[in-house]
C-alpha cells in the first residue's frame, strides 16, 4: 500500500485539468437522445478544425480519434512532428488530409475528457462530475453528437469520414447512420463488432481500475482518480496495441538500460527489470497523469457494445444502407482488430454491391500501425 | 471498495488450507542451493506416484506441471475424468504415461502452495510464513530440487521427463542440466525463454496482485490474500491460455446466459454481462481460492528469468549437452508459447546433430491445448 500511496502521490501531483489549448473551440447543445435510453445534456464537444469550409458546406473531412484521443489531431505549429498531434503528418497542405482544398475537423469524443463532455463534467443536476452517473453511450451516440456539430458548423456533405480503431468503429457507423451525408469513408484498423478476446481485455483492463482503492465506484475528486488501476490497465492495453514481433524487435529480452519509470505499485526486486515491463511502467505512468479513469470505463464499454447491425434486422441491411465509397484498412499484425476480420467485412460491403476497397497494412507493429505507418496509411487512403 | 471488501470477504471465506490429499507423499532435505545466489532449507516438497520403481531404478517417468498445477497429475479414484487431475487422461496402465510399465512421478515444484516449499511456507528463521522474503528461484532452482526427490526414491535413471509450459520449461531444462540421466524429454507447449510480450502480460498480472490492498507486501495472513488482485491476474492469464479463435467459438458475443459469477471488483451496469466476462469472473475466483497470490508472484517471475542458455556459453552449448531423445510439441493456436518458436527450438537442437522431432498440434484451444486435445496429445507423445 505504502508503494501505491507515493506512485497515486506523485502522478497525481503533476495531473493538470485538461484544459483544451488556443485552438480548440467547444459547441454546445441542450440535449441528446441516447441509443440506449434517456437522454444526455447539455453536451459540450471540444474540437479543432483545419482549412475552410466552401459555401456548398460539401468539402469537409470529419477525422475521428481513438479510445484516449483528442481532438488535436494536427498542429499547425509543429506540422513534421509526428508526437505534436496524433494524425499530424497526415494533415496539413498537400498532404493526403488537404487543408488547401478541404475543411478538416476533429472533435473529442462523447464521454471523453479533453474537452467533450464526459464522466468528468459537471451533472447539472447535482453540480458535481457525473462520474459513474454518467449515462451509458455508445459509438452511435458520438455520432449523433457529431452530426450536431456538424450541422452547427454548416456541413452539409462529408467529403470524408476516416478514423481508426474506435475511429473506425465511429467512421463506419458514420457511412451506416447518415448515408445520404457521407461520399467516402476510411474505417482503419476496425470491424464491424469486437472479438470475445478484445471485450475480455477490455474487461480486464477495467477492473484494474475499478480494483484501485482511490476508485471510489467513479467518485474520485477531480485529479486524484485511480492512477495505479489506470496505469495497469493502459500497461494491458499497451500490449493489446502491439504485436508479438513487434515487442520481440523493440524490447526482446534485454534487462533496461534507460531511466527506471515508477511501477504502478510495488517493483520487488526479482531478478532485475527487462526493458518491456520498464517501458510498460512508462506507458502506464503517463496516461494515468493525462486521463480520466471513468472516461476510461465509459468509451472502452462504448467499444464493447459496438455492433454496426445494431437496431438494424441483420448485418447485411446495415451495411446496405452505406453509398459511398469505403476503404477498409487492416494490419496484418493486429491482433485487436484482426486483419482477417476487416477483410472479411469489406468483402461483406462488395458481395452488397457496395464499392468497398480492402488494404492490408504490412505492418510488424500490430494495432499501434494506424498511428505510426505513415506512408502506407497516406498510400492507403489516397485509394479512396 | 466496499465491493472489493465483500468478494475478499466472499472468496477468502471458502478458502481452504490447501492440505495435500491422503495419496500425497512429502520429503523434505536439509538446504537447496539457489541458482541467482544463496540456499533454500529446509526444502519439501509433495509429490504423487503411480506405478512402481524396478530394481534398475530406470523406468521412471517425470512429469512437470504448470504455473497453477500441483502434483495431482492422475486420479486413481476417477482415471476417466478429465477435470480429476490435470494430465489424467494420459496416465494409467496402457495409456500413454503407463503405470502397468513405468513409475510415474510428479511433484509439487518448488515455490508452489500445494504442499511444496513456497512462499506461503514458514520461515525457520522468523516462523512467519516468508512471504516476500522468500528467495528468488528458477526453473533451474525447481529441477535441482526435483533431482533431490528422485535420488531419494532410488531413480537412477528417467525413461522420460514431460510436461507442458512452465512444465515443458522444467523437461528442457533436465533435459541440459542432467543429460546423463535422461532418456527422453517432452517439451510441450513450451520454448527456450519467454518472449517479450509474454514477460509483459505476466508483469501486468503481478502488479494486479500486488496492487490490491490485501496484499499487503506479500505480509497477508493466510487465507487472508489479494483475492480481487489474483482473480483480475487470472482473468488476464486465462485469455493468454486461449485463443481469439477459441474464444470466438465458445463466447463469440453471446451475453451471458449462466448464472452470474462474482466479478473481482465492482460490476457496473453498463449494458449487460458478456458470457466472456462471467466465464472469466469464474477462472478468477476459482483461482483465488485455491491458490497463493505470493506462490504465483515467485513462479511466474521464474517463468519470465527462464532461458536454457543461462550459465553456458551460449544457446548452442546448452543444448548440445542434451543426449538422448527430444520431442517438442507446439500448439498452432498457442500466443504465449507460439510454435513458431518451439518449432525453431526443435530445428536449432537437430542442428547441432540432437534427436529432436517436431510434433504441432493443430487445435483452435491456444497454449491451453496442452490440457485439453488428449488424443492429439497421446499422438504426439507416441512419437518418442
Amino acid at each position: 500500500m505504502v508503494a501505491q500511496v507515493e506512485y497515486h502521490s506523485r502522478v497525481q501531483a503533476e495531473v493538470t485539468q485538461v484544459v483544451p489549448k488556443n485552438h480548440t473551440h467547444t459547441y454546445t447543445f441542450d440535449q441528446l437522445p441516447l441509443q440506449r435510453g434517456g437522454q444526455l445534456g447539455p453536451v459540450t464537444l471540444a474540437y479543432e478544425t483545419w482549412g475552410t469550409l466552401n459555401a456548398r458546406g460539401d468539402n469537409a473531412i470529419l477525422i475521428t480519434h481513438a479510445l484516449t484521443g483528442s481532438a488535436h489531431a494536427h498542429d499547425v505549429e509543429n506540422p513534421d512532428d509526428p508526437k505534436a498531434a496524433w494524425w499530424n503528418l497526415l494533415i496539413g497542405p498537400g498532404r493526403v488530409f488537404d487543408t488547401s482544398r478541404y475543411f478538416v475537423i476533429c472533435s473529442n469524443i462523447l464521454g471523453g475528457c479533453y474537452g467533450s463532455t464526459g464522466p468528468s463534467s459537471i451533472d447539472p443536476r447535482t453540480r458535481r462530475p457525473y462520474g459513474m452517473r454518467f449515462p451509458l453511450i455508445t459509438m452511435r451516440d458520438m455520432v449523433h453528437a457529431q452530426r450536431r456539430l456538424l450541422d452547427y458548423l454548416g456541413v452539409r456533405e462529408l467529403a470524408l469520414v476516416a478514423g481508426g480503431s474506435i475511429g473506425g468503429q465511429q467512421a463506419l457507423e458514420w457511412a451506416v447512420t447518415y448515408p445520404e451525408m457521407v461520399r467516402k469513408t476510411a474505417v482503419i484498423a476496425a470491424t464491424a463488432a469486437l472479438t470475445a478476446q478484445a471485450i475480455a481485455f477490455n474487461e480486464v483492463e477495467r477492473q484494474a481500475i475499478m480494483a484501485d482503492p482511490h476508485w471510489l465506484c467513479g467518485d474520485y475528486a477531480p485529479g486524484q482518480g485511480p492512477t495505479t488501476g489506470l496505469a495497469i490497465a493502459r500497461m494491458l492495453a499497451m500490449i493489446t496495441y502491439q504485436s508479438e514481433e513487434a515487442m520481440e524487435m523493440r524490447f526482446a529480452r534485454n534487462p533496461t538500460q534507460r531511466e527506471a519509470a515508477p511501477s504502478p505499485t510495488f517493483s520487488p526486486e526479482l531478478g532485475g527489470r527487462f526493458d518491456v515491463e520498464n517501458y510498460l511502467y512508462h506507458q502506464g505512468e503517463s496516461l494515468a497523469r493525462r486521463f480520466d479513469a471513468n472516461s476510461y470505463l465509459y468509451i472502452s464499454r462504448a467499444m464493447d457494445l459496438y455492433d454496426v447491425s445494431d437496431g438494424y434486422p441483420s448485418l447485411e441491411a446495415a451495411l446496405q444502407r452505406i453509398r459511398g465509397k469505403v476503404l477498409f484498412v487492416g494490419i496484418r499484425s493486429d491482433f485487436l482488430f484482426p486483419a482477417a476480420h476487416v477483410r472479411w467485412l469489406a468483402d461483406k460491403v462488395r458481395s452488397l454491391d457496395g464499392d468497398a476497397t480492402y488494404v492490408e497494412l504490412d505492418s510488424p507493429h500490430g494495432h499501434d500501425a494506424f498511428l505510426k505507418e505513415w506512408h502506407q496509411l497516406a498510400e492507403a487512403l489516397r485509394q479512396i
